[in-house]
């Protein structure tokens, strides 16, 4: 059998109490979703498949900031971000600023397959969506009880001076290898509490959240977005990789230890090559991780 | 002295009737747009004063995609995205989905420098640039003829379908070179006739249609919006040129004829290094651009 692999993020930055806390429910939430990837590709499912079920099943768990358990804006509204890559087309999608839209993640698929757009956002994707039937919730649906005190936390403590230089990050992810050496990658994210609306973070954005390319590897990024952003961090992975021939852990410590090494702020990646070699890298206090390679035992982590 | 250059482009794409009969209109535009970046950075100004000035100039020119002369969008409506990058910081602003703000480029500058966000959309980066007292403009002003007409046309033949396989471009932005050895990059598009709403492209995105990094280039991308981003054009070029130690053309005729040699669409770029060399590569008909090297007299081409 060929080898088959995947990994998956719950985000990358400072420790919590709340994560202290739920530390065992972070946990099982990222090893159902590695076994639901995981099952897939065992199946002869496609790397697609999988990232796109491990990622809906990250955002349909309240603990995570995303889908289910986004963080509210400074308007008290959730605002979605996701996208996802297919490493052997060369295809992608992407949504940004999505609301209503059960699995954000699954609504970037579909502008990937079935539109020649790759980003869409806001209103224009939210009819898309119901256009097509994807599964729709109710504003409530969305939001937890953890997210509305995070967000009456930072209500009271924020000037509008403190929202516009507000440090953002929480995230989920997937990348995988299916049986036919396909790789795929996703990402998604709810946001960061009472944030600018309309603030749109790596999690949609190709080349700095997500990237996939069956010349090199797929990646899922997280972290203090901005820093994804202008640093590219997802597809400087895969670029490196591609031009100096290393292995793929090599190409993760390069870009996050070496060519960003000066940056101020939280980076962290998951990410697997066409042979299933895991790369995982960060350069924060705590990445929430798990990955299964072939037949071996699941891993999960959460701190260093 | 040292190397002051700046060139300016204003889409890659066919050719067209009206594009035909209106070349001298171009030309000047491109011209303006070049003399007044060219005039920035002789005084000793900043790449980035440069860069946003020559795009101000491209959005206020009626005949460009971008500000002043926007596509409408298949709600009629104006949406318009712009994005920022200074070489010297490492720093970039982007906005989308913008409406009614006069000049985009100037308020992705104010992002970038004023918040510690990247990217803002939508409602929530016209609330920024009217708490900031940037100039705005009724619907009418960005309005024109030409676009009015290719709106009725593109309307009476498509579909829903062919709304979403619409293929995407029309684009403006700048590269310069300052005295200080500074660089700075700028993009800014209307979008195009009869997209759908909400619909991103490269030129908002850092890394496809926009990336400066003093280490080694500034890019300015244009054409099938959707290829810019899926392949990173912008950033491809700049890092191949830091990791290869190669000249700047050879950076850029290797992404855009070697890696993206069979990408089925149309994909240019402006870009200058830091000893002001220029790099200008297209694989399209033609490619809208105008460039001024120290005191050399201004060149400006639309086709090869």
């Amino acid at each position: 059998m060929n080898n088959i692999s995947i990994a998956v993020q719950g985000g990358a930055g400072e420790d919590s109490e709340f994560i202290k806390s739920h530390q065992s429910g972070y946990k099982k939430g990222l090893e159902d979703a590695v076994n639901t990837g995981y099952k897939i590709l065992k199946g002869g499912g496609s790397a697609l498949d999988a990232v796109e079920n491990a990622v809906r099943s990250l955002e349909d768990n309240p603990l995570f900031n995303s889908g289910r358990g986004s963080a509210l804006n400074n308007k008290g509204e959730v605002e979605m971000d996701a996208s996802i890559m297919d490493g052997k087309k060369n295809n992608a999608g992407a949504v940004s600023m999505v609301r209503n839209v059960k699995n954000p993640v699954t609504l970037a698929r579909f502008i990937m397959e079935n539109t020649s757009h790759v980003f869409l956002s806001g209103a224009g994707a939210l009819e898309i969506a119901k256009e097509e039937d994807l599964a729709l919730e109710g504003d409530s649906y969305f939001i937890t009880e953890h997210q509305v005190e995070e967000f009456i936390k930072d209500r009271k403590q924020d000037d509008y001076n403190a929202i516009l230089k507000k440090r953002i990050h929480g995230t989920v992810g997937a990348v995988a290898l299916d049986k036919a050496g396909n790789l795929a990658a996703a990402t998604s994210t709810g946001g960061t509490p009472n944030c600018l609306d309309g603030r749109i973070g790596d999690s949609c954005v190709i080349g700095a959240g997500c990237y996939a390319n069956n010349s090199s590897c797929a990646v899922s990024g997280t972290g203090d977005g901005e820093l994804l952003i202008i640093n590219v961090i997802a597809y400087s992975i895969a670029f490196y990789m591609e031009l100096k021939n290393c292995s793929l852990q090599d190409a993760c410590d390069y870009v996050i230890h070496q060519r960003n090494m000066d940056v101020e702020g939280d980076i962290g990646v998951i990410a697997v090559d066409t042979r299933g070699n895991l790369g995982v890298c960060f350069n924060s206090e705590r990445m929430h991780r798990a990955w299964k390679n072939n037949e071996e035992k699941i891993t999960v982590k959460i701190y260093k």
